[in-house]
């Protein structure tokens, strides 16, 4: 056994310099909207993925799927999607906000070099079903954790990540031709960010602003 | 303004040395189950949770409230709760497995000294239910990203967290007295770990082990 073998193997001891990178990493991801046209380097999202699997999943069950979009009829049909479900969505939406909305420009869909959909695969016998049977929506969470993981293995190698979540779940698994029994839970646009920002897009647009985390924590 | 001030304010760059700490962070992250009895230094945990109040969320909603546990009537409450579902649990495994299951210990409420239950807020109006109309449940997977952030900042501090999820979630929000329309998303054991490891218990144990992640990636 190599040294470096034996090293990694002892438990590593995180400092404090380590800690407040982890967090500056933390605060400058972004839910990225506006990327530039540049492709990735070759296995950029295969490696990306392959880090996002050391995350945690109930029972070991690790029920992330992984879609690499990379036909243009396809991206299409999300695109058409996404397009039919952001109509609908600013219709729900005041006369001002609506204006707002339509101009935070909500999907990197056409910019983006990379699109990837998540899926958790709810039939899976990995894991024997453990930890699952009183709340079963553990396995989608568990695929919310891995999508964690890979954007902030992204934003590490300076790269953006946006989730689109306007779209139609039921045809996410029928435009992209995977098993029927698979939850759909995000699509990722991948690529580089036009700008970097340590604040959120819908704050720095006025549509949102975040709380003190204090004020959501009671003593019980 | 300092020249601290203005350097928060440039886009921090991540170098191949963090990038493998992280990955590092990542790979030694675990559901602990063991933990010392050993206290928390005061604080700890609100700390913990104001970062993980950087995580993403849905239209910027900060679904997540973070019901701290302390109370021994209640905490007592949720491990009637574990016991009743456990046994449940026990029972849908084949004998070997049920035998493996029990030995596995699967719930550090016993031990850890901080208890945590996290819950999200679908009623909240934060956000204005951008991005929540065709998938209402991104705000529970906003609530599972922020669990997985604390989870790694907890070990970067060097404490380990267990996620209990063999419970009653109607239970959890009747027993913490917290308002009905509440989703109970996951009940947290945090302290110090009585081992590190950088290989899951369930597969430490034999009860599963991890498959490499290409086999997780198709093509479309």
């Amino acid at each position: 056994m190599t040294s470096q073998g034996q090293l990694s193997e002892r438990p590593p001891q995180f400092d404090a310099p380590f800690r407040e990178r982890l967090r500056e990493l933390l605060k400058w991801r972004r839910d990225v909207r506006r990327f530039k046209r540049d492709a990735l380097p070759e296995g950029t999202v295969e490696r990306l993925i392959e880090i996002a699997c050391l995350s945690p999943s109930v029972g070991l069950s690790e029920p992330w799927r992984f879609v690499i979009v990379q036909d243009k009829t396809k991206r299409a049909a999300i695109r058409a999607s996404f397009e039919i479900c952001n109509k609908d969505a600013l219709a729900q939406q005041t006369p001002d906000r609506a204006g707002l909305y339509a101009r935070l420009k909500l999907a990197g869909l056409d910019d983006a070099p990379c699109q990837l959909s998540v899926f958790a695969d709810p039939s899976t016998l990995q894991g024997a079903r453990l930890g699952r049977l009183t709340m079963p929506e553990t396995i989608n969470y568990s695929v919310a954790m891995a999508i964690h993981t890979l954007w902030l293995a992204a934003r590490a190698e300076g790269l953006g990540m946006g989730w689109v979540s306007i779209i139609d779940p039921a045809g996410m698994t029928e435009s992209l031709d995977v098993p029927t029994e698979w939850v759909f839970i995000g699509h990722l646009c991948i690529g580089y960010p036009e700008a970097d920002a340590d604040r959120p897009a819908l704050e720095r647009e006025g549509w949102e602003k975040r709380r003190a985390p204090e004020a959501r924590i009671i003593y019980r």
